[in-house]
């Protein structure tokens, strides 16, 4: 198979930082979309893939799953798309397309999806790369159509950070008589205010210190509920229809539980590992209260929530970089240094 | 007000075994109905209450809240039943009538609920007592109509042990393409399967030897999965919509919940306490999966379970005990020595 050479960022081990290097793209295929890419968000989980915390990182790497771009060329076969569309590219270049979740619009479920870096890539039999890079080829089917009236730059993180929080809101049926709590203000804390807040439910953020108040607020939460408080914890029991967890580390989910309604749920979104210290069932039987887990969500629904934010107008609230600065962001990142999403203007690999 | 003293059997203290006691009935106010007791099923939490498992025991206790008699008064301002219909009481005889989860008919999640035993009887200002007794006297509100076709004493352990496995098989919409798992063949597990299977699902028992495939093929089960064999396991992967776990004492829940299907739920009703070992969230969040808690159920669900049950004619398979071997009843539960629950015929007592 034909292939161009494009520049890209990534890194070739644990220990080494991201640098420029040169990844080979495809040629479009007749169902592929080749994409020109404008802006690239800064995910957590390109750092983890970046440095193997997972153990499943094969070098090089180049991350990114928060894609945006305009499409530059199209295969013969390509019905959706044509050159110019501005476009966008999510955590996921393909899937089985034969099982039941895929059959129900839930690709993000499929025991074989690919990822957009890091999956294998069945055309190239080699490793798939992310979005810190030129270009980018991808089967039709799993781009996504970006509202124009929407900032580009911010409209990058809705491909993980905002579906990822959407699709909980949506699956739990969330709208104008919900109540819904959101644990963590980062990147898909301040989008789950927003979208949720947009959904017309009333919004209420967890917080462990009031230095967030005014920032939960300007984003569209009611109230800020601070959790180290007994008496405001106290206030808040049996209120909640949903909660979402955003917190990415092991972290006392008991208090929270108390504060779901009857038969409310709350749903980790950001945490993967043992629920420590564990969950005590006495409130989940007490008031048929569930804990979930939620992934990313399914191209359709993707599509769904960027048609929401363009009717809305509800982008990421974000910092923009240089790609020259990818690994200083990271260390920022890592610190909880950001509000709330760095976005990497491409331009600047193309420099 | 007015009382009766009727014969019982209870116990004055943590230690003591249950022995014979008269307590006192109020006699009926408008809204009552006296119930002469025909039979009353034993449960787990008679003897966890008796002995004070749960530190919250007030002496003298006398359990039972698993009752099916005969009405033999009502009063005046009583519409639904008349004497000598076939009732049943379950586990609470009130609730405030007044909050969200009384509009919803869901009394067993009302914060201000009377359990059957233990609970505060406000007409007497004393403790309620349960059906280990000759009599009970409840308000209409809370008793249930019995079909008179089915067998009385096996009736009984219907208003605990079933409605507990009821109350999720409805909540999460169990029907005739439901793939449904339990785990435990015990009180609960034993009629989780039953009615699993009358609502038309494919029913699977996890059990962790083998000796127990004949008897629940008996009760409805179309397959035993063998929870300490790896391949059975693993074949079981992501098949289960919803699996109802009545286990009483802390297990791992991990195992089970890579057996759920997409968006597939566990529910614990039969364990109160620390989910230890802790879950991990990656089969949570890599699969939308719940792990979720639920009480008994509400009265007007409880009814609904009657009705179900006599039109399908299912009852609890019992061993029927008199009252004076109670104390060596508690001792057999203890060791799971009875297929599946213990029926006091309260002849016994009136002799």
């Amino acid at each position: 198979m034909k292939t161009k050479s494009v520049k890209a960022f990534g890194t070739e081990s644990t220990v080494a930082d991201l640098k420029q290097m040169n990844i080979n793209r495809r040629e479009v295929t007749p169902k592929d979309v080749e994409i020109d890419i404008l802006f690239c968000g800064v995910c957590h989980s390109d750092l983890h893939f970046a440095r193997n915390d997972w153990g499943m990182t094969q070098y090089p790497v180049v991350p990114g799953h928060e894609i945006v771009g305009r499409v530059t060329q199209v295969g013969s076969g390509v019905s959706k798309y044509k050159v110019g569309d501005l476009v966008a590219v999510g955590c996921l270049v393909d899937s089985c397309r034969n099982c039941d979740n895929c059959n129900d619009d839930l690709e993000q479920y499929c025991g074989s999806w690919v990822g957009t870096y890091g999956g294998y890539d069945k055309h190239l039999d080699t490793t798939t790369h992310g979005g810190y890079s030129e270009t980018i080829v991808v089967d039709e089917d799993f781009v996504l159509r970006v509202p124009e009236n929407l900032d580009h730059a911010g409209i990058a993180p809705l491909l993980c950070a905002g579906i990822t929080t959407w699709s909980p809101l949506r699956h739990w049926k969330v709208g104008k008589n919900s109540r819904v709590a959101v644990v963590g203000l980062g990147g898909l804390g301040h989008m789950a205010i927003k979208l949720a807040h947009a959904l017309g439910a009333h919004v209420s953020l967890f917080s462990r210190s009031t230095n967030k108040i005014e920032d939960a607020k300007a984003l569209g939460a009611d109230e800020v509920i601070i959790s180290t408080d007994e008496a405001q914890m106290e206030k808040a029991m049996g209120r909640f229809d949903l909660i979402i967890d955003t917190v990415p580390y092991a972290h006392d989910l008991n208090p929270y539980l108390g504060t779901l309604t009857t038969s409310g749920t709350l749903v980790v979104v950001g945490y993967l590992g043992p629920l420590d210290p564990m969950l005590v069932t006495v409130p989940m039987i007490m008031g048929r209260k569930s804990v979930a887990g939620s992934l990313i969500g399914g191209i359709a629904e993707t599509q769904e929530l960027l048609d929401f934010c363009g009717k809305h107008n509800i982008t990421s609230d974000i910092e923009v970089i240089k790609i020259q600065d990818i690994n200083k962001a990271y260390e920022r990142m890592l610190k909880s240094d950001v509000k709330y999403r760095f976005v990497i203007d491409m331009k600047s690999l193309k420099n």
